[in-house]
């Protein structure tokens, strides 16, 4: 696994990732970094995001939950915090990794810290001394946040910065299943990305779950908006982008193991109309030999 | 204040920050840190934000005044600059918490220095060998200031980049200065965030001289768009977003001490069809048993 | 030079360089940052762009051109790559400034590497070693690009990536190419920035090898949109922005030598209704006293 190669952080400078629902006009972002790098000079600092829909705490958990397995191991800040200034609680939490999240509680940080081995510890960020001196009631990713995790990046103790929290008190986030039957999988556009992909509620492991047998070049029936729309689109199950000509409708297995719905030199959701938490349902133009496996229930996040 | 908490620089790397009205999409930002870190590749650059309206030095000055005491002290050059080419000059201001603002002279680094202390001393940028070979008449950034500033990063005195200059004569910007009266503040909207709150050219101190003995969850009246426009609006003085429900406006100090206006999870600007420049004023819903105390002078930059 | 000035880089961390078609909201620039920061932690990295049009080679290989020699020496990773996943290769080039050049054979590179110096060996991107353990069909400035380019930059031998190929084997691109006739240019529109300038696929050279004898300030007579479109615009050949009243129009070298139209403060597309690939048609209002030089092959890109 990526994780795996990137393990060893032995006499490296320490890593510090950022992601927020920010945008990169405002300079919210960029004092993140200041902060940090004032609390933590040697920290290395990579933005992955700061793109993130405003307010979509779905949204920042799938993009966090996407980049974790290619980040060296760190401390990974991240900020989409709609109920900053309210009773909601700034958390860091350990991964088996050895990694450390950062941010509030609200579901943004776990699937990630599932995908990275999931959580050992969880503590509340309530010393003073690891915020900035005053803490304003609307920008906890520069006053509490940011701070919070440079000071772990430079080494001090998760216990110090407030109480342990049993994992499972930690808020979380519904994520859309996927519905697999025979022959038939059911599931949600959750991001559309710059290019137009559709990348759906469901990993490639509940497609083969849902149409056993399936092979790259075979044509599926797929449906966007569900079963009251209008008719059935014809794509192929490819591999990748130049298995089929282009302007041309795949349903692949995208770079993070999702699946996702694309057009070759295009984009799908134009062309299909496909909106953020449409309906999609797949199924095969005609059904195989041997008969589907049960439904298969699926980790989150999909 | 987090200006004295990060303004020990011993034994650190330098630290360079980078705001201007580039956009990310050409390669101008980039070039800029790419010439920083040729000359000076020791340095830690942050870019704030290259996502400054075009030309427009006072929305500049504003981003770097909001996150100059968050920055480490350093060198910090901010490039909003129409006047490329002419006869106006490129400086470097010496800061009293020891910061160097790099960029042309034309009131964009004001308000930041201000902030970071006061001047202490002006330089023009003439000498050519802290230039790259090649100034061409366009692009200062690149040719002129991300030079300077990496030479200044990297130890070289600021007396030797030029003549000094008389502080008083640099070029300064007019800032909307809200009007103070008995239970009325007057003031303009001079940004919009990236959320749609709208920040107004008053600080807290401005609201709390107008409105003497102002709480935390007291109804005011606002009417945006000046006088003529149409009726008030009740809005809450809040102490942050979840002190009112959901898409509910509420009047705030926000993170910077800027009084703006928002609405919980929602855009005030679009809500409100406030736009750049907006006239905005705030009163009592009913005057309160105190007289109001006399109008007060405010500071750059409102 | 640039070039020249930046071309020391003993005792020097290695310099890494990124530019994409991602965009900046979905995670995957920033994935690219981490894979190259978990293999090379020492890496200075800075990111040129990932705004470049989505597909287009010839978009990202104009702006890696214009970077190019403001980049330290290092290692250029560029990733426009619209046949990912097909048999396109990876490589990366060697320049005779001492640059590695990283990204898929689609003549994204070659532009820049002939700007550094020309090429003075290209490998292909082989090994799976120097890659990432599972290669996805869709991503490969994650899976093979960013980690090539680490590798290098940490001191990897290009001879170790692969097999070597014919610098005269790699794929090119079209470069429309400005015609150059007595007291006439014509040329195309190949980028318009953020501001509106317009950028022609013609260098200073052409023009004045068009119109010699060409002075700042002349009136020259311009036509955008081919022969059939409309009336002449008189536009200055100026300097500089402010050699022109504001919003008046301008022709200028821009700041990579390139020939740009301009308007000053303002937005010289949206001015002029010019739009990529555009043509753009430069003549002289009076024919000049000497007569006019042979037309003037010009080397890409333009």
């Amino acid at each position: 696994t990526p994780a795996a190669a990137m393990a060893s952080t032995k006499g490296r400078a320490p890593f510090v990732s950022l992601l927020s629902d920010f945008g990169l006009r405002d300079p919210s972002a960029g004092i993140m970094r200041a902060v940090v790098s004032a609390i933590c000079p040697e920290a290395r600092i990579v933005d992955i995001s700061h793109g993130v829909d405003k307010f979509a705490i779905r949204d920042g958990a799938l993009l966090l939950w996407s980049a974790a397995p290619y980040l060296p191991v760190g401390v990974h800040v991240a900020v989409v915090d709609p109920g900053v200034g309210t009773a909601r609680q700034g958390i860091a939490i350990q991964t088996a990794r050895g990694d450390y999240l950062v941010g509030p509680d609200n579901g943004l940080l776990r699937p990630a810290a599932a995908r990275l081995g999931g959580i050992t510890a969880v503590h509340l960020l309530e010393e003073p001394r690891f915020a900035l001196p005053d803490i304003s009631s609307s920008f906890h990713g520069r006053d509490v946040f940011a701070p919070a995790g440079a000071h772990l990046a430079g080494g001090t103790d998760l216990e110090e910065l407030g109480r342990a929290v049993d994992p499972r008190r930690l808020a979380d986030l519904e994520w859309p299943r996927p519905e697999i039957r025979p022959n038939h999988l059911r599931a949600q556009a959750i991001y559309l990305d710059s290019f137009g992909n559709v990348k759906l509620s469901a990993l490639t492991g509940d497609l083969e779950t849902a149409l056993p047998g399936l092979r790259f070049g075979e044509q599926l029936l797929l449906r966007a908006g569900g079963a009251r729309s209008g008719r059935d689109l014809r794509v192929t199950y490819a591999r990748t982008f130049g298995d089929v000509p282009e302007g041309a409708p795949l349903l692949t297995a995208d770079s993070y193991g999702r699946v996702a719905l694309s057009v070759h030199q295009g984009s799908a959701a134009d062309t299909f109309g496909i909106e953020l938490d449409s309906i999609v349902d797949v199924g095969r133009a005609a059904p195989p030999a041997r008969p589907a496996a049960p439904p298969h229930p699926a980790a989150p996040p999909r």
